[in-house]
């Protein structure tokens, strides 16, 4: 084989959606290059581990999370893009229920946060154009692809669902034909359990049932809000 | 930074359609492992190229052939799948129109052939499972994309059209409705060329006008044939 010196590291984009905001997990570095910048968090992949099991264990050393999706999302790997060495990054995108929000930096980062993805502060790195994709990716998968569900908390109401889509898609929707259409789907269970929001009656909470999504969608059903 | 001796190498699936079949270019290895098996054109990247450069370069060096369309498939880089060396592939999907369907086998393979994708040989490493999640990427962004038009003559009839999609989906269209639809889209421009094809009445050749659609699709229009 020929003489090679490029490293091979993994990077991910996680998210999370709290206070009707779409929130980003991002560490604070340590050490050099971008010392004391924010960055995604991730490192070198080990010789022996899949990529999959790199990520989910720079994100255990560097922020304590564990995600509720995660998916590959594009490698990048031009030339210089880290100044000590070639490194091709595979990223990957993340989501995660506020069930799981809590974080907590480790040996490996100063420090962890979560950070409105519109209030962002520099990043290190290509890591900015990589949350670019990552957030086109989400905004497109959102509306063909049940998602949204694991960002959300295992039981919400419709309107958390309907304010989740306004965000992550920053635009209006149209509520009755996005219920109407969701709702037909068949693959939300409606539970007796009621809560109220600000001054409106108690709604029904909701609760995803993703075996029967996925039983619709090995039978052809397509999921599709566009 | 941790030691670590991972190599980064660049695979391919070109597809190219020809005589109302889907094809893939595969070559003949010419060294070990999987000697005289056939496998995707690709190989490792040299330090100072980009990953799509180290594409570009691998297929012209072992086939001779130049992409009409290429992007990012996926990165594979579970422990063990090279006998020699951990090697993490980045791979990605390209499509050939006929008039570039010339190859030929140089220095780095002894053969290259275009291989009916329903008549494949065995293909060395874990090639079978990256050319099979290229298929579907193909079928799926087929569906949303007007890529299909980049595995078409420049002129084409619409009956190609109309076999691309049946062929490479792999199921009846309703070509009616196929092709109300397409049309209405405004992409496609209609010659004032005609071509006699079997017995039927002479037919006018069409043309993708991409530079259209590239503006229509800024503006927010979305190809959709599901």
């Amino acid at each position: 084989m020929i003489r090679q010196n490029i490293k091979v590291a993994v990077d991910a984009v996680v998210f999370g959606y709290k206070e009707k905001t779409l929130q980003v997990l991002l560490i604070k570095r340590n050490i050099d290059p971008f010392k004391d910048s924010w960055a995604l968090p991730g490192g070198l992949v080990l010789e022996s581990e899949s990529l999959e099991e790199a990520v989910e264990r720079e994100l255990k050393e560097e922020t304590n999370a564990t995600v509720d999706y995660l998916e590959q999302l594009y490698s990048f790997g031009k030339p210089g893009r880290d100044p000590r060495n070639r490194v091709v990054s595979v990223t990957y995108f993340g989501l995660v229920k506020p069930e799981h929000h809590t974080i907590k930096a480790d040996t490996d980062a100063s420090d962890v946060a979560w950070f409105d993805i519109n209030e962002l502060p520099e990043l290190a790195f290509d890591h900015a154009t990589i949350l670019d994709m990552a957030q086109k990716r989400l905004q497109n998968k959102l509306t063909y692809e049940p998602i949204g569900f694991d960002l959300l908390a295992d039981k919400f109401l419709f309107s958390d669902l309907e304010k989740l889509y306004m965000t992550i898609l920053d635009k209006q929707i149209d509520r009755r034909n996005f219920r109407k259409k969701i709702l037909s789907f068949g693959i939300l269970e409606e539970l007796a359990e009621k809560v109220s929001e600000g001054r409106g009656r108690p709604a029904n909470l909701f609760k995803f049932n993703q075996k029967q999504y996925f039983k619709l969608k090995e039978e052809g059903f397509l999921f599709d809000i566009k």
